[in-house]
């Protein structure tokens, strides 16, 4: 595809102009998009009122719906989000591990931008914004593609950051916006390792595995949440419950709402009916292993595939374990590496737990609800990477960045 | 092919051992495998020799040959590098970053090994023991792919690596071979996404390419350096000439040695004649473009194509540039982003070129030679990576793990 083509090789041609840019003008460059979304909020706005039209007349599901839809509320929310951005220490430039060898070199290392950057999304269109907010900070420059749903908001979106970046005497193809519904388009970007340094996707375990699959570009995925809380047999139970249903219930259609309740055998019998009733009054669809049913009689039988589901719905499988190792070989193989829990009264569990779960975030007496850039004290956000390598878990502007090696000296040769 | 496969499942199996094992088990693997490697020292010598003369037999190139070889020497080197490894700090379990939230949350960051690693590399046998080595420290398990040409001896080197597992109580499908010549190999193995945590080939561009395009395994490329010694206007010169030689000549055959020589034309005439005749008493071929070839008459005019390529040779393409953003645009859009120098007397020249030059590692009045794990003061190292993702130049053992999170409460849930 032409359009893809040329767009990647306007980001990359740009990329340089960022890379040596100055905190005060990317800081500037942040400032002029707020006001441009300001001032031209009205046609955001109508854009918006005409793809959620669409998407609705198309059939779509309530939640689309939801991610899709803007109001001045959220629109508020982006331009208080670049403010924040704007608020964030510049990565780039930033030297760090110095050391000084026995010959005298001074060997350091040195935040540098990554180079350019491909965002493929879904419907939300605030994503957008945030997302090139981040790049553009971090020095990078930004392909984006986001859901076919939104294509005329985020037209207009990227139309204010391309009059900014003028305005910031900075190439207009530091952003660029790949606009075409077209999936192809997804396939035709993900080969250009000529151009891009790295594609960030964030959306459904298919979208992530045809990435993975054919791109030539490194990625860093952006994976679903398929998080679990266990609850040993020493777990204070009130706390214990207030976890879980705050994990399952507080917002269930985000990633690092809870999906699956292990209990120790020992305490299910005391811990299950209550947290139960809890949940049920909530309006949770709980669902059981054999063992979890004994208990909780009228359940639905969990299917085996329930134990890799992410729902991101009101519904909570539950399964009954002899041990935490159990439930570490369960959390293993079934989660998603994303986040999860263990309430717990012992230490040395709880220590066994967080050494052994190979996930993103690893909790002990604590909601899995945390696992965000705010919560985690990054600032901002990009996404939270699934994967193991760069960047695991909430993924900030370091990690939109390299570190470089640094190394100076007074005319020192190698014998 | 059902080798590979089955043995990246055996990896697969086996990573759950690792990732929990102490220091003290993995320490003991490795001094087991050095006492192997003592032990077995005049098998592994024959099975090399039987290597060594099949190669001779098929035509190879001498400098193959020389790294096919091993003598006692040599492998007195590879296990004193085990010993080596056995000192390094191991970095899994260790925690940094650590922060307290205002909700009472403590937040830190734990490392962790990586899980199952692929490494693909070429004729140097010491490779299968030290790759090992560093992946097994770092709690990793390993499926190497060795060159065609060292098959014989890397047999015998896995062997004896896998009596050490034995003996350590620990799986022997920590460490498997692909023991096979055949390509399709390599390329089975970088879809074993199902199984495989990493790839990290250590190759020339052509490999890497190949592995680029068609892994879905993350991979951490090794691939080749074009480096650059840039000769500024302000450069002490005989410092410059001492530099570029060493860069040059020290050791032509590695990928931290300089390929191309850039001068400022206000220097060129003075550096040039003196450089090159201390360049070509020590053998070295100079190449040029027609500025450099006006100081140097009867040098060989660089091709276009001189300009990108890494030549492991003794041979150097020289350029007159006007000025220092002229050599910096010339070594990020030729160079491959390894290692490159600056000779400057100025600071703020000096820094300009720290600042825009996008390599791995950036040099102020160095040889580009000090790129490697041990100079840097990493201790032994896995490779060096070209690539910006997850680890950037020399890759020592932090950067075989991964960083979760840990989230430590006592009872918070997210309002």
């Amino acid at each position: 595809m032409k359009a893809v083509e040329s767009k990647a090789r306007s980001v990359k041609r740009a990329r340089a102009a960022l890379y040596s840019a100055t905190t005060a003008r990317k800081n500037a460059l942040l400032r002029a998009v707020a006001a441009g979304l300001r001032s031209e909020a009205q046609a955001v706005l109508a854009a918006n009122r005409r793809d959620v039209a669409a998407a609705r007349k198309a059939g779509a599901p309530p939640v689309l719906i939801d991610r899709l839809t803007l109001d001045a509320d959220r629109l508020g929310q982006m331009i208080a989000g670049l403010g924040q951005v704007v608020r964030l220490p510049d990565p780039v430039g930033r030297r760090f591990g110095r050391t000084r060898r026995p010959n005298g070199l001074i060997i350091e290392r040195m935040r540098v931008p990554l180079g350019a950057v491909g965002i493929i999304y879904e419907a939300r269109p605030n994503v957008t914004i945030d997302a090139a907010a981040l790049c553009l900070k971090s020095g990078n420059s930004v392909l984006l593609r986001g859901g076919a749903e939104s294509l005329r908001t985020n037209r207009r979106l990227v139309a204010v950051i391309k009059t900014a970046l003028r305005a910031a005497g900075l190439p207009a193809g530091c952003v660029e916006f790949i606009d075409t519904p077209d999936r192809a388009a997804v396939l035709e970007m993900i080969k250009r390792d000529d151009c891009l340094d790295v594609i960030i996707p964030r959306g459904g375990q298919a979208l992530i595995r045809l990435i993975r699959q054919n791109s030539s570009v490194p990625v860093i995925a952006h994976g679903e949440g398929n998080c679990h809380v266990y609850v040993d047999r020493s777990a204070d139970l009130s706390m214990a419950a207030e976890v879980v249903v705050n994990a399952k219930v507080q917002r269930p259609s985000v990633c690092n709402a809870a999906e699956k309740l292990l209990v120790h055998k020992d305490v299910a019998g005391r811990f299950l009916p209550a947290v139960a009733s809890r949940l049920r009054q909530a309006g949770v669809e709980l669902r059981g292993d054999a063992r979890a049913r004994a208990l909780l009689p009228g359940i639905r039988p969990a299917a085996a595939e329930d134990w890799s589901r992410e729902y991101l719905d009101l519904i909570l499988a539950i399964r009954v374990v002899g041990s935490v190792e159990e439930a570490i070989r369960h959390i293993n193989r079934y989660g998603s590496h994303h986040s999860d829990a263990i309430v717990t009264g012992r230490a040395a569990t709880g220590e066994k737990f967080i050494r052994e779960v190979d996930s993103a975030a690893v909790y002990v007496n604590a909601s899995t609800r945390f696992t965000d850039g705010f919560e985690f004290g990054l600032g901002a956000e990009i996404g939270i990477s699934t994967q193991k390598l760069h960047a695991r878990g909430p993924m900030g502007l370091d990690e939109l960045t390299s570190a470089k090696f640094v190394v100076s000296g007074n005319g020192q040769v190698r014998s």
